[in-house]
């Protein structure tokens, strides 16, 4: 997806966006894709019968609420959260380019705590925002807390993810908010894979004591809506009053609205799903446990709160996935070449027979690459 | 839709944005809305059955495909370009947003040509971008050619609307072009409109001839799709790969994807209403000028190639526009406060009922307020 811009756009455009780089899924098709945390379970039978009624009886012809309001209140009260709180995104993508559209930008800083999603420093490029890092302990994966509540003090934006993607690890709440305590800025938490994760998790416990924390969310994951480019971010009322007045007011189209408003309100039937999921996590971490043992040094996975893994094959990570994709048609994710990230692979938790055939593959390549 | 920032917000957000405000629609509830100059008949019925087909198909729990390129072969195949010169957007605000992103950003001029569509220079504000004017006569509203084409050396991003918006007039051909030669940028020409003129309008004909025109075309309006967000820009091969190195690449959701290539692919059936809704913008332009006839002085309205008539109504606009709304339950368009559109209404050619209903009671209040 590198693109390489003419002479004449190179001049055209704004100097700090002469070597953007759009995010780079990786993708090709295969027969299984573990390679973009996608709920591959899909949408309830029953609960996808209901969407398509509502998208059947969706108006295309007006424009959209704007606010989304119907789904706001819903998301509002599954949360506990006021309206006012709320306010719906295409996407978490979105969120995220228009908080640092509102609060980073020239001369302002955002503070990431890398290996972490990637989109956060590319768009804080497109929006000449400078990127503080605090990387993350390079075995444990664990983030540095003193290191980061001290650059946060210097950060106009903070974004942290829990779990994190691509490491799996959750956010402590008590550094959550030793972060709003001593960021001058705002607090972002990136909680789209929060449904993954046990109870008790999630930021939005701390919203009521900390009027600079945002959490943001997703349809994308658990609840199985990619597809549809849903999210919210919910925080205190002035700064989604902020995040109104940058937005483009009709950015999430009547479909999506629809489509998400169905999922949330029938969000107990994804619970088996997400049950499944967090069952096999175990089971394929034990397996890969088990598959790198008294391989190469270095060799391990982490573990996970998210719907992925994160491994570490020492020398053929890029070589491994590269088989499972042309000789098994399996697609999982390469972040060898990302910083922080040297030999890693992530890999989607899939369905049970999905991730049988990812361990039997994986077994039979690491014994010929890594033995 | 005035909002007022707290003050903690107004010291964190970037200085540029303290006074941003939302794009105001002023939409309120009621019977006939003509205020958004979406398409009131609707999607013909039989197109209707094969989106909701299409929709019930969609993968939902599958990331899009990023360059929507199913969509962008045809949409290339009908407008005889390649898929190279072609991005699908997140209806035409994001492609607008995302032009001034690229090209627009402090230190850059975007040209306009207003009374026009209000979101350029919105979003031009939002991206700390210089707004260089060259109004339109006060009373042909049309532009001035040599004006606009002298300011165009000195812009980034020159912006012209054909039909435009809210004044329906066609930006000539041969502007266009001499814009495309003055301006040492890009010329975007957003015809949003544009299927509602006569052929042979279209900027789409300059393309191969003039390397920085950007052409903006959008589903909201012919296509009766307002509510499903799709929207697309045709340009040069090198200024797409600009486009997509700065958008979010999952802007455009699978059912809005399903949505659109399903209109396009219909598109002859939309054909019918839109002879109507030209015919009817005949009619309704003669019913109201025969309506102003011999009433206040500057009462008037101005021939549009556009689904929308501006009219102007000394004294009264505002009060016709509440008392519309209140007493006949009809929204149009009050741009009463608007610079260069005083005193002046739009109102959206509907349905041939709505178009009687709109006359009729036009007609009571004209006699009442402007006699």
């Amino acid at each position: 997806m590198m693109i390489e811009l003419s002479e004449r756009m190179r001049a055209l455009v704004q100097p700090h966006l002469v070597d953007a780089e759009p995010y780079d899924p990786m993708f090709s098709p295969t027969r299984i894709n573990l390679s973009a945390n996608e709920n591959t379970y899909g949408i309830p039978a029953a609960v996808r019968a209901h969407i398509d009624e509502a998208l059947a009886q969706a108006t295309l012809n007006r424009y959209p609420d704007a606010m989304s309001n119907e789904l706001r209140d819903e998301i509002a009260a599954w949360h506990g959260v006021r309206r006012e709180q709320v306010c719906v995104c295409n996407g978490g993508d979105e969120g995220i380019f228009n908080l640092l559209l509102a609060f980073g930008g020239a001369g302002r800083t955002v503070l990431t705590c890398p290996p972490d999603f990637s989109e956060y420093a590319q768009f804080a490029q497109l929006l000449q925002t400078s990127v503080a890092t605090v990387f993350r302990d390079p075995e444990t994966m664990l983030p540095d807390g003193p290191a980061l509540v001290e650059a946060a003090r210097a950060a106009n934006l903070a974004i942290v993810t829990s779990p994190n993607n691509p490491t799996g690890d959750l956010m402590p709440l008590d550094l959550v908010a030793a972060l709003c305590d001593a960021c001058p800025g705002l607090v972002m938490v990136d909680e789209a894979y929060m449904k993954f994760a046990e109870p008790g998790a999630s930021a939005l416990a701390l919203l009521d004591e900390h009027p600079n924390l945002v959490v943001l969310r997703t349809f994308s994951k658990a609840f199985g809506e990619a597809g549809v480019r849903c999210g919210y971010i919910i925080a205190a009322p002035d700064v989604i009053d902020v995040y109104a007045a940058v937005r483009q007011i009709y950015s999430v189209n009547v479909l999506s609205q629809a489509a998400a408003l169905v999922a949330l309100r029938e969000r107990a039937a994804f619970d088996e799903d997400i049950a499944t999921i967090k069952r096999e996590r175990g089971r394929v971490y034990t397996g890969i446990e088990q598959l790198l043992a008294g391989t190469a040094a270095g060799a391990r996975v982490w573990p996970s709160s998210g719907n992925f893994l994160l491994v570490r094959l020492p020398g053929c990570a890029s070589r491994i996935r590269t088989r499972l994709r042309d000789e098994y048609s399996i697609l999982v994710r390469d972040f060898s070449a990302a910083p922080g990230l040297m030999d890693c692979l992530r890999i989607t938790i899939g369905t049970p027979a999905e991730n049988d055939e990812v361990l039997t593959a994986l077994g039979a390549l690491v014994k010929e690459e890594l033995a």
